[in-house]
């Protein structure tokens, strides 16, 4: 079977001093994905191994590179999911984890819960050996200086979003060769949101969706409209319908702006390899690697092709 | 429009000792939901009164009765979800709050926000004034009884679940007489679970979710199950496909026992009025209150009938 990665590094209106080292970014991630698939490793591995690379990568936010919140403080979200067994793994408000991607997939395999949040995410995080990194190690001197210029400024998350200011969200959509999806989801949220918010990120049918028989799905945008409308679940719903993946995605991402004036973007792929990359912000980085090419695109309607390396 | 609430006090094998108490408190937290309808009320406020409701009654796992966790703690999870607008209310986590479905509303219409999550939580409750309550308050004597058994026996909380001593979640959903739809859920979750496991009940999707288009529903049973399928949502996409309500209940659960050996509950409502309380565990205690009648049942296909006093 055909073996695909899709991959995004968030939808938001990405400033230019950032497109160049975004775009780079999710082609270096869904190539590291696809290294994984094209060994004959599963969908999982190849998802988490993208979204390592993105939150490794301090240009988004998650992981190296997260936002702050009100108090100044990095609270991450993430989930993955095996479309195999619908098995899932969320942490939600975690602190000091440089990846959190592998902590929601430790979550997954190692316990009988799918989502621990905050302390309890942290004390399951050291139980299985997962070290703490400083929060100095997370946050950019670019986000320091970002996070002070908009608290003088700033009322509310709303007008954050809207203003554009919001920094955003990484993500992984991969099926194998043996015809098995995964997706996974990371992010830091919304810069100034309040302690202990939890947006669509580590929220399962809303951040990310997996399922054998229809797809995987892994969203980004504002994640308060994203969880309103299950956006994830919704774009599975579609497929299962009978809809094409890529009008599933844009049917879906329409569906919420008018029901709940909501903007975002998502990426998916189905089990026989159809994909899609589709957003109603301004931007989306977003990168697909399957047999001899790699895809990539930023602004609305561009779709680049590399040859792919292996 | 024909105004109806229907509630539950959880879908698991309700012990006998519990079974009378279980019923008494469904049938008074459906007549509570049920007079503010009567008098003009929304659908949103019913739903929250006879959540408060079965959250201040310490035979249910939520609020006051609320299980312990595995160390010894309560950590409540609640939601509530206004079908007119999508918009929705949750925390998880939360700990010394009498009656979380209170603060997910104050979520709702105090932030920008969808979810806030544990230490973010209480934050917010303190900031508005909704006063913490020693943890000692919400925690009854049998609850302690039974914690310190199953301490002794339990290697894990699936096992909890199956051997069915777990303890769960009550809810409501309502149409009001403009037709407006919500759904609201609240839970302490299983016993011995995890700190900062977060079940299905606050997710949006899973534990409940409305939509003034198609209906509103509230989930019981295995979280991690019921998170897999998004049982709410589900429930709602097969009545958006013309499924009649009891039927696509019915669909639902059946699809989450075959898909992911998950037993549970769900309520339902349309915007017509048409309702209904089904169940793949051994027992939910249930109640549904509309014009003239009150409804109720603890056992599978059991359907009684009280005359409805207003």
């Amino acid at each position: 079977m055909k073996a695909v990665i899709v991959v995004h590094g968030g939808a938001w209106a990405i400033p230019d001093e950032l497109s160049e080292a975004s775009v780079q970014g999710v082609k270096a991630a869904a190539c590291e994905g696809y290294r994984v698939l094209g060994t004959g490793g599963s969908a999982l591995d190849a998802v988490e191994k993208a979204v390592r690379s993105l939150e490794d990568n301090t240009v988004f936010d998650a992981g190296h590179g997260a936002v702050l919140n009100a108090d100044g403080e990095v609270e991450l979200d993430a989930i993955i999911m095996d479309g195999s067994s619908l098995g899932s793994g969320a942490v939600s408000s975690v602190q000091n984890i440089a990846n959190p991607v592998s902590l929601a997939r430790a979550v997954m395999e190692k316990t009988d819960h799918v989502m621990l949040t905050s302390r309890g995410a942290n004390l399951f995080a050291e139980s299985i050996g997962i070290k703490t990194v400083p929060t100095d190690t997370l946050v950019t001197e670019y986000e320091k200086r970002e996070w002070e210029k908009q608290k003088k400024y700033i009322t509310g998350v709303k007008e954050i979003f809207n203003s554009q200011w919001g920094h955003d969200t990484v993500g992984a959509v991969a099926v194998d060769s043996y015809g098995n999806v995964a997706c996974a989801t990371s992010t830091g949220g919304i810069r100034h949101k309040m302690v202990g918010r939890v947006g669509d990120s580590p929220i399962i049918g809303a951040g990310g969706y997996a399922d054998n028989r229809s797809g995987a799905v892994s969203c980004t945008g504002h994640g308060e409209s994203i969880l309103k409308v299950t956006l994830a679940r919704l774009i599975i719903f579609n497929i299962e319908q009978g809809t094409e993946v890529q009008d599933a995605v844009e049917h879906s991402l329409r569906y919420m702006g008018e029901r709940v004036q909501g903007a975002g973007g998502a990426i998916a792929v189905s089990p026989s390899g159809r994909w899609a990359a589709t957003f109603t912000t301004e931007r989306m980085a977003w990168a697909a690697a399957e047999q001899g090419a790699l895809w990539y695109g930023l602004n609305p309607q561009e779709k680049f092709q590399d040859k792919l390396s292996q």
